[in-house]
């Protein structure tokens, strides 16, 4: 740039300078708003004195044709142009259905916005107030002041060496046999199911899971182009009976199950049951994906091991969490537990997609879970979650008129109302009186499910979390007939 | 769990406890490592004395059933139960072509490994010496007091609402009209260019680039299945002459160029050049992605307005960048600027995929943008990478007998040696004298380049890329024959 100015004739040079400058913005060459070289380096650039380009300037100032910005230098001025007329494409026409779809699917439950000051039982993402920030930033200058410079700077696609060892030790205590397998970080439990699925081969293009299931998940599977195959929850789990009958009939790519605190039933697959699952499943060669969401927001210290665990030095279950129910989902940090030649394959789409998963997020949650912050939190965390929790079963139990209710821990419950009460109709009845809550049709595999509704109590207050449940509560009683 | 226990006959309640949790341990219902209510806990849960769990617990610690450690609790021992018999999938049967493919690719360039005291011209990543980590731990320490709490929890898909506003003013001043665009946050630039190619429709299958390119942009093209089309660089960037004719006959989904500091070549793409580009591609009606890939690392004041600023007010090129070859790349933030409607569509597949990017990071580099420590870093990285790449011109000039030397800029030189000499036989020797670099054949759309290499110079010292460079040179010169 700059460097094709050449003396056309004889008339001044700095006015010479000026026009070549004047032509390459109204040319477009230079932009309004870009800045100019300096006036000394111009000069040495093009071997003219200092004078003729501050001459040059000051011409082109008055022309209005750039404009000087104390201590900051000289810019292009807004001049029109002879810029191409712009062209408009509809992209939605250049866009394909996937997209389209993922587009609609996002606006499903756009219909009802939140406002402040509503009581809205729609979350199940944690509390702010009890985040532990002082921790955070202690546990973020410990591992700085360590290796700041390598937290800043490019890291691995399979993630922060460190985070997996302790990761993978975390799940050794919870019973894992983890001789064959390894970790992949990635960036939440979503993307680290959005992997697995772009690497499955679709042979049946069937996926087996609970009826209803996590609404993101089967927002994926959709996108994915699966075939969606949902089976009935029992007060202990998935109906393995259903299963059977229809693992006699028909074969599946993989099974999705949730075991524990399952999102939006809340219930929790009991031991007997994960032991049948991984029988079955082996039995028929199918790979079972294990949602470990919310597994450690256990009310009491025994615990149920996951699937994963059940399945001892088997390598049919992929393990994929992350701690986004409890601690800072806001960093975005899960992780894929699975066979070691799956994580090194799932690691490649990894690196060829997202590079790697963010160094800084994954140091810091490992310094904070290594000075054992993250074991504190979650005793406080438990403990108020706790009480939310019995609080809000105790407030459904009083004042709605459900025909069931599901949820043994976790952070949310799920009401199933008389047949034929419509859930959506509630809510906008429920809207109008400031109490709103996530209609549980979304986690149906199969449109059923119009008569439930998922009451996620997390980031209420005591007082919200009776006063919500019993204005639903009224409005069912007294405002659903008219 | 625990309370289906029941008492069967007369004998201690002790014995029948611990016979019941024995019999949960054997047959997997509670796993090695797992920990058990405590004495209190259990007692209340079975109503039963305390003493009794006591006894029952110091029994099942003599039979080896269970472990106590002090002040944790007791843990269930290492007790072979009955388990299902491990099942072994052979995983790779189950997988894709394209993660077979992503998993290939990946292993094509690990033949040679990189060890420590080597010098690498392999990396173009920043030098971490140069990170500002003080400034960094301020902007964290700022916006952690300001919103700790948010920064933490759930953030938007589009993204961290003051980064986003603040990269829309840093575009303006770029020369882009921004009034009918918007931006998506993705976790870098290779996100945000996997989102694009996931979301546009495959009309034609056919991509138009630039031969050689960025081969982290080969490497998802082929993954998202693209036939594609390069086209070689002149000085002054892609051929345009060769596209016209091209485009006379073939018509292409989309076409993607690198116009400044072109990855490999570092060639920037002039502005007649640049205005021509998009007259052409709004002739045909091609969209055009543009790699905003290391835009900021100009060693001259003045500096070539993006592509998208060409096209005005049209909404015909997705611009996508991120500052990662300059200011933590450990920091995964990058972003997509195009036309509103598009980024609406985009943010629903960021949405559906990873829910955001890390909100932590989003707000650090805000704070680090917005309190101009960015412009200061800036300076000084500028700085120091212009006397490297200038070293580094001048050593290429005296010891390599190239046919071409190309790179106006950025953090890397491109190599064209003479005809039928194998730059991978070079690597190998080279290597061998502890001198390594990157094999230019990988960044070639048609198998062409095996005379070509990338010295990238961004983390040696002065020395390192003088010594470097003369013993490539040498090499050359004294052992090809051989």
């Amino acid at each position: 740039m700059f460097n094709d100015f050449k003396l056309k004739d004889d008339s001044p040079v700095y006015v010479q300078l000026k026009d070549y400058i004047k032509d390459m913005i109204v040319n477009g060459h230079l932009l309004a708003h870009q800045k100019l070289p300096s006036t000394r380096e111009l000069s040495r650039l093009l071997v003219v004195s200092r004078n003729t380009v501050l001459n040059a300037y000051a011409e082109l100032e008055q022309d209005g044709m750039i404009y000087a910005v104390k201590g900051k230098g000289n810019f292009v001025g807004n001049v029109t142009t002879l810029k191409t007329a712009a062209i408009e494409f509809d992209w939605k026409t250049k866009l394909n259905k996937e997209t389209l779809l993922a587009d609609e699917l996002d606006l499903i439950r756009q219909d009802l916005h939140w406002q402040r000051g509503m009581i809205s039982f729609t979350s199940i993402a944690p509390e702010e107030k009890l985040f532990d920030v002082e921790n955070f930033k202690r546990a973020f200058l410990t591992r700085m002041s360590i290796e700041g410079d390598i937290v800043l700077n490019y890291g691995y696609a399979k993630g922060y060496k460190p985070l997996i060892d302790y990761l993978l030790r975390y799940m050794e205590v919870k019973g894992v046999d983890i001789s064959n397998k390894d970790i992949l970080i990635t960036n939440g439990f979503t993307e680290g199911l959005d992997i697995f699925l772009s690497s499955i081969a679709k042979k049946t293009g069937r996926v087996l899971c609970e009826n209803p299931t996590h609404h993101a998940a089967l927002k994926l599977f959709r996108l994915h182009g699966l075939d969606i195959h949902g089976f009935d929850m029992t007060d202990h789990g998935i109906d393995i009976d259903q299963v059977e009958k229809s693992l006699a009939e028909l074969t599946y790519d993989f099974a999705y199950l949730i075991p524990s605190y399952h999102n939006p039933t809340g219930i929790v697959t009991s031991s007997e049951k994960r032991n049948a699952i991984i029988q079955l499943f082996s039995k028929h060669q199918i790979p079972i994906v294990e949602d470990g969401f919310n597994e450690e927001l256990r009310y009491s210290s025994a615990h149920l091991a996951p699937l994963i665990a059940f399945s001892g030095a088997g390598n049919n279950v992929v393990y994929i969490s992350s701690f986004s129910k409890i601690l800072f989902p806001g960093l975005r940090v899960g992780w894929i537990l699975a066979d070691k030649e799956l994580i090194a394959c799932l690691e490649s789409m990894k690196r060829a997609r997202t590079i790697h998963t963010s160094t800084l997020d994954q140091a810091v949650l490992y310094q904070y879970l290594q000075d054992s912050y993250f074991e504190k939190y979650l005793k406080k965390a438990r403990a108020v979650y706790k009480k939310k929790y019995e609080l809000a079963r105790q407030a459904c139990n009083q004042y709605i008129p459900f025909s069931r209710m599901t949820g043994d821990g976790g952070l949310h419950l799920f009401i199933e109302l008389e047949e034929g009460v419509d859930a959506r109709r509630l809510l906008k009845k429920c809207y109008t009186k400031g109490v709103v809550f996530y209609p549980g049709d979304v986690f149906f595999t199969n449109g059923l499910g119009s008569n439930t509704l998922r009451l996620g109590f997390s980031r209420l207050s005591d007082e919200d979390i009776v006063h919500g449940i019993q204005m639903i509560g009224d409005t069912l009683k007294n405002d659903m007939g008219s």
